[in-house]
């Protein structure tokens, strides 16, 4: 046989669940899109099309339905584990699952009816999407978290200098210029086995989005990958339980527009704010002495 | 001649600037994509590609960046009636102008740099977008603001029941179920001539979002429609600039999942948030009197 | 009572079908995307929350799905036309009904299995999707059809110059550019009646595409406008069943890139496709007599 | 120091490049997006913020302009191989580069003004995105060619049964479903020295974009993870230059709607086509005795 099956897995993607909690007048929601991955013992059902061993991924569709209602979502972390646990302890051919959440934020409407100032009623809040991927093959827990879409801006105390020119390098030295980016983050817990205790993942999240935004804002930066830097060690540092995370970080540039010709100065003043391209600044960082197990993505050199 | 033109126009689209205010070190900015329409005397470009009288989509983008220096940027509208007005008054051909305006919010890195706990650090804030569509033709103004994306839900107090059955209906009537929705709406100021004192848009805009909020929450819902309506009116009544105002509101349906097949009771607790097909429900409110101008697009029946 | 309802409409947007013939072993697939929206007596649905008289938009969903087995898609017009009828028709208290329907299109896998050829592999095709609109108030019929995203690039045979020149004019004359759109097209069709013969759909919209095509690409075009005004000229004359076009062009640019830096000449040899801002150009032709029927939608002037 | 710095990248994402080849009145175009990455040392920029040794992203985006130019573009794969050589060759601290590319496909309009039929007129065709990713460490490369989005569905001969059934197991054996998918492939050439002849790219495209159509169409599916891999194995047997391939299947559900509420049957004739959740298939196939160096992803368990 000229070729052999590699690497492969299956699931169901896009999963959303919302869970209501009714404490009286007064609700409390999770809302969640699950994607569910199983691999394992599965070559017949490419080779030959046998689906013996094989959970089919509605099975595992309706087994988030049920676990939000038997099991509750106290975090997006905790609902994976129970899922990822359930599907590798219960199904003999499955010996890993990955579980993959999107936490969709809600803030109560302030004002509303119920006790106390609180109630019924929400609103979608904030532009991130808070992500986790747990993984488990029976024995050991990977607990992937982060965030995606954190746009912020520097308007000021941001260089560019001193860099390589060559045939093809025409940009300027900028020595006060916008520094502004869309946060893509994942950050692995070193928390791996059900014998010591799981973190505090809400807590822990709040700290990490904390420590970004405070590391972009008071590095006074010579270059993206600098602020780069700062924002993960500031997340090392001040989490113990991180051991290692993955900063993707486009440099949305905002060019200074050239007013001369309208006989106008351009102080710092007016900025286009240019789509594509963009720059793609990628780093892991690492506590000393950690592996390095976030895979770099597909599009790492 | 067998055919004729009809009603034409032409313009720039998506133009993007951020405008940077410096008070020492703390920093102002304002985020806009502006894009402008201009309509009069361009027959001949279509007939003949005669560009005489015609004013680039260039120029126009060029306006947008030197009048961000030159007149400032105090709030989308304001902005908007400055381009309007330059572009009629300036141009002999132009016989009426159009800016719309969609404004990104940036809320400041609390803890940031700079006086007084402000500084330079900006993060971006808030899921819905701010729009304005300014019209002028020389002597009347028409400013239609509101707002895109703003996402809400209640847990409870909706009901849909009493409604008309056919051999095609298969709903089961709900006394308790999720309302959920993506406000789009769009008000117009009553506010027309230079003569008379425009409103404050900032405070305007703030009232109208709060409004809409509270009437969503505090709404008993027999019906997406009467949510709509008093959503509307809540708006009209609380600012007797504004004379109308168009919603347009998805039906963001969330389906109560069967559990029964795993022997689980589902108590108003685990559902699936559906994404198509949703239900879409459109509807003017107008001031008692006042004539009904906002279009109600191209979908309306 | 301050306010009072104005324009008002509901229904299902978003339902997705695919019918399947079978002729032995060929089979034929229609794709659609399909909403419904009513509009008539529907006041007290929004003043007091009652639904009597007013039709579940989940209804309409199951009559679509019903529809598509009881009178088969001959067309996507053929089928609007058939719902449309059913809703005014059945219900006392809708006066009026819209159906718009994407139709997705696919092609057939050649040398798949099957007959002659033929059978039941298909690919998606195309790039546009094709769109229509029926309306329908018990008595007479309006249907606009069209396309949506037919990409298409001359690259020569384009100039833009003889424009008006002010203050913030920077650009340059160009007498060999590319020309690039996106088109955007909806052409009505004069028939109205069910006395009246309805046209054939699917020829008419093969000649109007190819109709658009061809003026595209044989225009020696002085300005987009002028491109637009053919285009839309050239599907009126080549279908005595249409009255009124209304097309909708952003203007792709594609700046030539200045190599100078590099020591290269750039002889209109290598382009930056710019996304953003681009142009705008909109406008309707007519049938010499016509009457203005499509809107020009919220963004007009 | 408590942290480090792990593996790390920078480059310019999303460079737009149009390149048009005159040939008296007929014209060729190529439309690609193209990505740089570079990885070497880059320590201080990340430590520091020193960028000496550091070529500025927007030199890489110039470098792509100008190449286009100077070098031409024969194919993607050829365009990216001379990109990454000269950033390795040229800057002593790129260890290693890649080129992502999209290629936008463009047909000729047929009957354009021009010698024999053809000239300068062109519409986009075609629904997928080829793509290709060039690597190049200074002595072996990597080229990883693929597409996106080739959007295939069989209307009979798949069926799906003999599954594990669970306690949250509802759905039913289906012995003749409809089977549809989006086919997102990525495959790889041995090809890795300049020494050795490097493959005609364009034609090993055309012939496993043509493998993957007909094994998708011939094959009696039980599973999709059958189909996917009838599909590889079809690729890598057809082209003795491919050493592995990467398919990426979502399973695209189209389910049978129920219409007996209507006092209707469904034959096999009407579906509805979801749209989440979703499931996804995944799986490398490889030549017997190949090394496995396609990254499955970050979604991998």
């Amino acid at each position: 046989m000229p070729t052999i099956l590699g690497q492969n897995q299956y699931g169901k993607a896009g999963v959303r669940v919302v869970r209501v909690i009714r404490e009286g007048a007064v609700h409390h929601i999770k809302d969640l899109t699950v994607s569910v991955t199983l691999a394992g013992e599965f070559d017949e059902a490419h080779y030959s099309g046998s689906n013996s061993g094989l959970l089919p991924t509605d099975t595992t569709k309706n087994t988030v339905y049920a676990f939000a209602k038997e099991r509750g979502i106290a975090s997006a972390e905790e609902f994976g584990i129970e899922l990822a646990r359930h599907f590798v302890t219960s199904q003999p051919a499955v010996h890993r699952a990955g579980i993959r959440i999107e936490e969709h934020g809600w803030s109560r409407v302030e004002n509303s009816p119920g006790d106390g100032g609180t109630g019924h009623s929400f609103v979608r809040t904030g532009r991130e999407t808070r992500v986790s991927r747990i993984g488990y093959d029976g024995e050991r827990w990977q607990v992937v978290s982060g965030l995606d879409g954190l746009t912020v801006l520097n308007s000021t105390d941001s260089e560019f200098s001193g860099y390589v020119k060559d045939r093809y390098t025409t940009l300027q030295e900028a020595y006060d210029r916008i520094l502004a980016t869309d946060v893509r983050a994942r950050w692995r817990y070193s928390w791996a086995s059900d014998a010591t205790r799981a973190p505090d993942w809400d807590t822990s999240y709040g700290q990490a989005r904390a420590n970004l935004l405070r590391a972009f804002a008071e590095t006074y930066s010579l270059s993206l990958q600098q602020t780069l830097y700062r924002m993960g060690a500031s997340v090392i540092e001040g989490d113990g339980e991180l051991d290692e995370i993955r900063l993707s970080l486009p440099n949305n540039h905002h060019f200074l527009v050239d007013l001369a010709p309208f006989g106008l100065t351009n102080d710092h003043e007016v900025y286009l704010a240019a789509d594509r391209p963009h720059g793609l600044i990628e780093a892991t960082v690492l506590r000393d002495g950690a592996p390095s197990l976030i895979p770099p993505g597909p599009g790492a050199v």
